[in-house]
């Protein structure tokens, strides 16, 4: 449906992985004491082809998207929400702002279908496909051709950003009702019961999320002759920020970048694009395990091991440029540090 | 016997508290989305009263000293190491020195008790009580006078920190052997069996591990009569840098300064700092839990939850140093971030 999808994308060489562990082992440390940050300095050293891996280039780039599911009363927050938090995001006083301030990221914003009307705003690009999905309780959340739209928006993107030599890609995401519309994709692609996935996403109380869960079991009950493919699920029930995410990691795979994973609908838009094209996984670093309930099960689907357990849940990318820095200090310390030969050090006892 | 030991810390007020968590409350995210981020910044501004916490300047100081106890065969490195390390400190090609660039801290060395002669070098300071430890097998570690001349070293290097207005030190430390002395003491302090506490250090094999709990239960049936408190204690089986952490954290928290533990060597030394003076514990943040067998139990002891679990067992800091910019991140999200209304974002539903 959509041929880029299918693009090759790079896999680590045993060659490569094996003369970037041989460099780590030679640092002057005992062997395997910096534990994670190893894995990640010899994984991302072996997907670069290179012996001193680099994410200084980095970017983060927000999705902005409203879900007509919202109309039945699944948030916390009203709609107008995802609307004020782009402005936010514009004038700098979102938690993204301040942790890509930190750490010297441009951030950029991508409207794809808010239900209001912004003006123009720095940092804000508008590509509205259309105001807000469908409620997929009655009717499929988008059509075929605005999920191509949403898949395009995202890889014209990283194609842009790969121009500037961007070596890691932050996607984050931003459209109320989004935690509804992500536990609904994954229960749809694994066959899991809503009970087992639904949380509590921005803050709903225990009669809310009772009320989140039936909406979800009409929802599937409702297309369930029609899931029968990662991309018809994401059309029935994904929003256009959560298919544009699936998109990027997809992308950035097939373009050489990093992507840092965030939070539950960034993983759950991983799932979808690990399973569209397997080989993305490599490339894809998963920053943290996040307060919401079903996240844990997600990652445990990928089989991935978050870095942070923050019991954060705010999305925007924010857990994952929280992390950013660590991934950096893995880079820097294959790159940067002695060896037991260069800096004199004796070796360990036999 | 060290009357500075007991000079008054201060304590968190309430109204301070409640202020800080107020203005978390109102920035422009769910409450509590920050997870993990929202208790630091609180419980920071609250110590600092202050509603703008502040962690900006920072310094690293390592303290070096050889142990004893490593002529028994207890490491899987040579004693020479350490003076080795010192040199790679200096030389910038060491884990805390890459860390320490990347986050620009200045990193200080102080040379407490190497068993080696070493020449001058930058970063380095020399404040030798004596050529190494010794061996706790046979006798106390070190006598009463030197334990003085190990607190008093870090609490000058505090007072004068102190005097360039830092805000949060991390201490890390550097002495072949010092999983040892730092397994025996807790063992000691808490009446635990040394097998539940020991582990493989730098990386010695089982065999190795057998003989490093019999040197410890042997040296601990030897002193028995003698332990009666932390500090004689501390003196029997400490090392001078393990002592110098242990006062650092008590002089931090008297100066005001906030506290990175780093592993298991840093944690037992915190264990040792708040039985001595309990009230320092709020000043200290407790970065990671290593890979080293023991150190999951110190920080229950201590009732302590690590920020990170990435199976490091370096020293030196290093742990400590990669968790900072999270600390940093928490205190400019409470900051900086816009609140509710002044950003105009609409508050939860009802």
């Amino acid at each position: 449906m959509i041929e880029w999808l299918s693009d090759p994308i790079d896999t680590m060489n045993e060659t490569d992985f094996l003369q970037a562990q041989e460099k780590q082992n030679n640092l002057t440390k005992p062997q395997g004491s910096l534990g994670l940050l190893e894995s990640i300095a010899i994984n991302i050293s072996a997907l670069q082809k290179t012996q001193y891996p680099n994410v200084n280039h980095a970017q983060i780039i927000i999705y902005a998207a409203d879900h007509g599911i919202a109309q039945e009363n699944v948030s916390a927050f009203p709609q107008a929400v995802t609307a004020e938090m782009v402005k936010n995001f514009s004038a700098g006083g979102a938690a993204i702002s301040v942790l890509s301030k930190q750490h010297g990221l441009s951030l950029q914003v991508v409207n794809l279908g808010l239900v209001a009307k912004i003006p123009a705003m720095v940092l804000v690009e508008n590509h509205v496909i259309s105001k807000g999905t469908k409620s997929f309780l009655q009717q499929q959340a988008m059509t075929k051709e605005q999920l191509i739209q949403a898949f395009n928006a995202a890889k014209n993107k990283v194609d842009q950003i790969k121009k500037n030599d961007c070596q890691l890609l932050i996607v984050g995401e931003m459209g109320i009702a989004n935690t509804t519309s992500a536990s609904a994709l994954v229960c749809a692609l694994e066959s899991i019961e809503p009970e087992e996935l639904t949380g509590l996403g921005t803050g709903i109380d225990s009669g809310g999320l009772e009320h989140k869960i039936m909406i979800i079991k009409q929802s599937l009950k409702h297309h369930n002759a029609f899931l029968n493919s990662p991309l018809k699920i994401l059309q029935i029930f994904g929003g256009f920020e959560i298919a544009a995410l699936t998109a990027s990691y997809i992308r950035s795979a097939q373009m050489g970048i990093i992507s840092l994973v965030d939070g539950f609908i960034g993983t759950v838009a991983a799932l979808f694009a690990i399973r569209i094209n397997p080989l993305c996984k490599p490339w894809m670093i998963f920053t943290h395990q996040s307060a919401e309930q079903g996240h844990k099960k997600v990652l445990e689907i990928i089989n991935a091991i978050p870095l942070l357990y923050f019991n954060m849940r705010l999305g925007e990318g924010s857990g994952a440029a929280l992390a950013y820095p660590l991934i950096r200090s893995a880079c820097l310390l294959q790159n940067e540090m002695a060896s037991f030969s260069s800096a004199s050090v004796s070796e360990k006892l036999d």
